[in-house]
């Protein structure tokens, strides 16, 4: 299924796509699509309701918002393409590199990324984001950690190169900057979307192609770096995974590196998850 | 005022100390103590119950919990004390150096913190915390930032060396593990702190002094970090400011360093913030 949440920011409804492209209200069937949701019996009651027809379709003109509410927290693991690790002239990492973003970046695929005052270096990263369904809590093996998954999404890990990198010494800062974490349209779930590990990613900016990647290029598959997170974290249902980038950011590029300004437009898609489509712009107040 | 909750983990309610050390409920006033109730009026509420009386006292036999319900974020400052950069051999930092805490980790002041499995470096690190009752984006003063500052509270920012600095290069990893963050007793509004800047933080292990600073060691000061981070972030109403600890964690004492083991007893107190006291554990399951 692919779940979605429509609406203006903040007081969006859930809804469901279903298999014949119609968009329908989830209003009076879930509260809510977030980790209590995916915790509880929420899928299977949507998927009966989806199964017994008669839900109330939205109009397509909405906004869509990010398709779970506000994560508790959202983990991020870094250099986890072998291409991506190349183009940095980082060393391919022993074991995955875990930092986190502020979970209040989150907002809908297609909505405005802001350039943060100061900055001169903001950078793309189309990934796929795994959506925890179950407590994961010291996992063993891979198997589990695939298990604990909800479903899938597209995020765009949208990073401040400078503050990342130059500016103290620990990524976060660089992470974390409001709405740095455009996410969906779509919450897939798991058993939708085949083989997580042979997926095709893609995103552009202003029409050209710069990340044209797959997910076997990971070095740490989902049900690994779910298992491994595990052992240094609970992972709780509505929680998120950013599981790295492919090649092609503007921070691998040769200078005069193409960072991102006003008015450009990324466009990043991931197969069976949809598109997403932000323009770039200024926090309110920027001159 | 000193805004308290108590109950059993995750169904505490929300209570307040008085000036003559009794302890109030406060559920027919106001339904928890969070972000939303921080930015409203309810801490004006609160103070007119107060003095209203009236309000049934709680029975001291209970747990505290955690003084805040689950924070948005909790952003922590590394190296922030000037004798806490020296023992580390680090140099002091230009600017602040920022990481993040899974929410997660948040337990009352005297609950069990739990040894990771495959830990042998657990630390402990006294904090002063901050908690947010403003929300703050891009603040220009140092004044702005403290306007912004709902309250403070002791905070235990437990830390896994070898996961934080041996495993990986991002120290999220060694800063999230489950019951990593001891928040409490109190939430002590920002009125009845005095001056920030000049408040004592201790911390024993089984008895013995192991830290003994003073927020006046602070390199960046708690207004000046809600501005700095406030470029960075949005930070909200009930987000967690760890603002950094004082000399005399394990890290930086010489071999064989005295890491955490199962049954030690960690005390921690802060002027005028009330106290701490934690038994070391292990993981359900752990042999």
């Amino acid at each position: 299924m692919k779940l979605l949440r429509v609406g203006p920011a903040g007081r969006e409804r859930p809804a469901v796509l279903d298999e014949h492209g119609r968009l329908l209200d989830l209003s009076g069937i879930v509260g809510e699509i977030d980790g209590d949701l995916l915790a509880g019996q929420g899928i299977e009651r949507i998927r009966d309701a989806v199964a017994g027809g008669g839900l109330p379709e939205v109009g397509t003109a909405e906004r869509i918002g990010p398709p779970v509410a506000r994560p508790g927290k959202i983990v991020c693991i870094g250099l986890n393409y072998r291409d991506h690790a190349e183009e940095t002239g980082a060393p391919e990492p022993a074991e995955p590199i875990v930092f986190m973003k502020a979970p209040n970046t989150v907002i809908g695929p297609n909505d405005e990324v802001l350039i943060p005052r100061d900055s001169t270096k903001t950078d793309w990263e189309v990934e796929l984001a795994v959506v925890i369904g179950t407590t994961a809590r010291y996992l063993s093996t891979v198997d589990e950690g695939l298990a604990c998954v909800a479903g899938y999404a597209i995020s765009n890990d949208v990073s401040e190169r400078e503050f990342q990198i130059e500016r103290g010494g620990q990524w976060d800062k660089g992470k974390s900057c409001e709405t740095f974490n455009p996410l969906g349209p779509w919450l897939v779930t798991a058993d939708e979307v085949g083989d997580v590990q042979n997926l095709a990613l893609r995103l552009s900016v202003n029409g050209k192609r710069h990340q044209d990647g797959s997910t076997k290029n990971m070095i740490f598959g989902v049900g690994e770096l779910v298992r491994y997170l595990s052992r240094f974290m609970v992972l709780e249902p509505g929680d998120v995974i950013n599981t790295g980038t492919p090649a092609g950011v503007a921070l691998g590029m040769p200078e005069p590196k193409p960072y991102l300004r006003p008015g450009d437009v990324m466009e990043l898609e991931i197969d069976g998850l949809g598109r997403q489509r932000q323009t770039l712009g200024q926090p309110v107040g920027q001159t």
